[in-house]
């Protein structure tokens, strides 16, 4: 991890705290490289330490052997022992509880939110995360490409997302990075359509909005397929291609110093000029990494700099309500000044199953 | 949901404040009856509001139509509309981040914590949550039964865990309580081993740590097989033996009016009388309910008074380091008096696979 050294000082600093304290199981596993479910990291300007309990102290030695790193037994008494004498504590303030953050106050400690210095450094990835998304993205693009030829007439939109979750696991994923959405038929118009009991019918759309998690680091990706061809399909075909060419036309634009919104306007304008936009009626693209929504927003109101080594959605989506949905969605990232998608493997052109 | 307002009146005259202001998925759910990922339950001396934004809006208004919980379509801005005037806010503190709770008092209200109303008030089921609990311990129950014949030698712990979690959501749950825990081998002997790559090898002792849930309840359950007879397991199964004895002790033995250290006593107890009481590194048990963990607490550190209504786990266990774990785990619940298992399919009885 010796390679995060000058992120982490920026991320000290920027905080303009005496010393970050993080419990959040995605911030300690960014700032330590270690994954528990429970523990401390407490960084100050020259050091870091992970506190661990009983249950990781082996593994966290192991793991961490040779880094900078240095992991002490403990919990919350010990983490509180590393900040003695310390007055502002940074905290990231959208995952740290009002009990949590009353007992550090009583303690004596003022606190300081350090989630903008996080945000900022978390959504450049290194090569060795978009190595571990990219891994995310293989494992969950096989495991639909195991799935699609087992959708068979009544099966349950959530068998279909067990066995697609199931499939996920089997391959190395260690859980999903979202709950999975399979959508049959009008289901698809809405966006985020809770997976349930419609059972498949012949000539139904089948949208898939799936994703994994692989030591940490999570995929997204969104298929949009036909369960064959009732012949009554030319609204679909005609808004699929559009999506398609949206989609598309994005990964093909999208480049470092172009703002979010300048980005979701890519794909909304090629809409726009198809009539499409009205029901494209969610943002473009949102970043992706330890969680499955972080920065930067690609959206009519993302005013930030995309730049190289930022990892996104690329998703645009039409959905005619009672009708259907459709959605053509990538996890790519920015990469010598290309957007270059994580998805080899599955087809983007309609598939009729 | 009209027999919760007693309940709701007095969780609102506990906290104390003029308004609770509820944006956490389970206590929404709790509150108002309906589960969504977003929105806000405002709940006042009089009465109860759910506020839903477009994605949910028509499913709440049908699944709410004829109780008493209003529901109106919106988002922060109509929440804060419904608390005008208001001064103190009661919000779930271990569940309210520092920037919603600093965004709540730049709008001038005082932050009072609703949690310890809230925890009495759920630790005490209603039939209608025993009735949920109930069906996601038979979902797993009915998962495990379909597994234990496909575990094969050669299977890696993640396979097993994938396959039982299939099921579960093949038999309707909507996902996993917990991360599952398959421990093949001397893995047992870590209580919260993490699932990994290990392979089931004849002779092993399975420990299968699992739950689901269905409708926002949760269930779970241990059970501890052996995978074959190598004829070296003396100590194993006299070992299990000892556990299965606490654990019915346990069950036979918890009553209303007892505290969580007596209850937790009778099974310590047992294993103490056979020497093993410093290999159950753990308490007896928890409450469980919405969330996988809540109160009671079953430990040596439990001073509450257990009461009708409340469900717990009942789980002791031994674990000798690096030889093997067992833990035998039901759901229960306290009922007229006694306690009940929700667990009546899988046998407790050390089963040779």
């Amino acid at each position: 991890m010796g390679m995060l050294d000058e992120k982490l000082r920026k991320i000290y600093l920027e905080t303009g705290a005496d010393a970050l304290w993080i419990e959040t199981d995605f911030l300690r596993r960014y700032l330590s490289g270690f994954y528990s479910t429970d523990g401390y990291v407490i960084l100050d300007g020259t050091s870091r330490t992970l506190v661990a309990d009983p249950r990781y102290i082996e593994a966290a030695e192991r793991a961490l052997a040779g880094t900078d790193v240095k992991v002490v037994r403990g919990a919350y008494p010990e983490a509180l022992e590393l900040v003695g004498g310390k007055k502002a504590l940074g905290v990231p303030f959208p995952f740290t509880d009002l009990k949590k953050a009353k007992a550090l106050e009583r303690e004596g400690f003022t606190l300081v939110d350090c989630m903008p210095a996080l945000k900022a450094a978390m959504e450049i990835k290194t090569e060795e995360e978009t190595a571990l998304i990219q891994r995310a993205c293989t494992i969950a693009e096989d495991a639909l490409i195991s799935v699609l030829p087992e959708l068979r007439e009544g099966m349950e939109e959530r068998e279909a997302a067990a066995l697609l979750e199931y499939r996920m696991r089997s391959l190395g994923a260690s859980g999903t990075s979202f709950e999975t959405i399979v959508a049959f038929g009008a289901n698809g118009s809405v966006p985020h359509h809770e997976t349930g009991v419609t059972k498949l019918k012949f000539g139904d759309a089948v949208l898939i909005d799936f994703g994994c998690k692989a030591d940490g680091y999570c995929s997204d990706c969104t298929r949009t397929f036909l369960f064959g061809d009732d012949g009554r399909h030319g609204e679909f075909k005609k808004a699929y291609a559009e999506v398609l060419k949206a989609h598309e036309l994005a990964k093909e634009k999208i480049v470092p110093g172009m703002t979010g919104r300048e980005a979701d306007e890519i794909a909304r304008g090629s809409l726009r000029k198809a009539g499409l936009a009205e029901y494209f009626t969610h943002s473009l693209g949102h970043g992706i990494g330890l969680q499955i929504h972080e920065y930067p927003t690609l959206s009519p109101r993302g005013e930030e700099i995309l730049q190289n080594g930022m990892v996104f959605s690329d998703e645009p989506g039409v959905y005619l309500a009672g009708e259907f949905g459709i959605r053509i969605e990538d996890s790519c990232c920015l990469k010598d000044g290309k957007t270059v998608s994580f998805m080899h493997k599955t087809d983007r052109n309609l598939i009729i199953l």
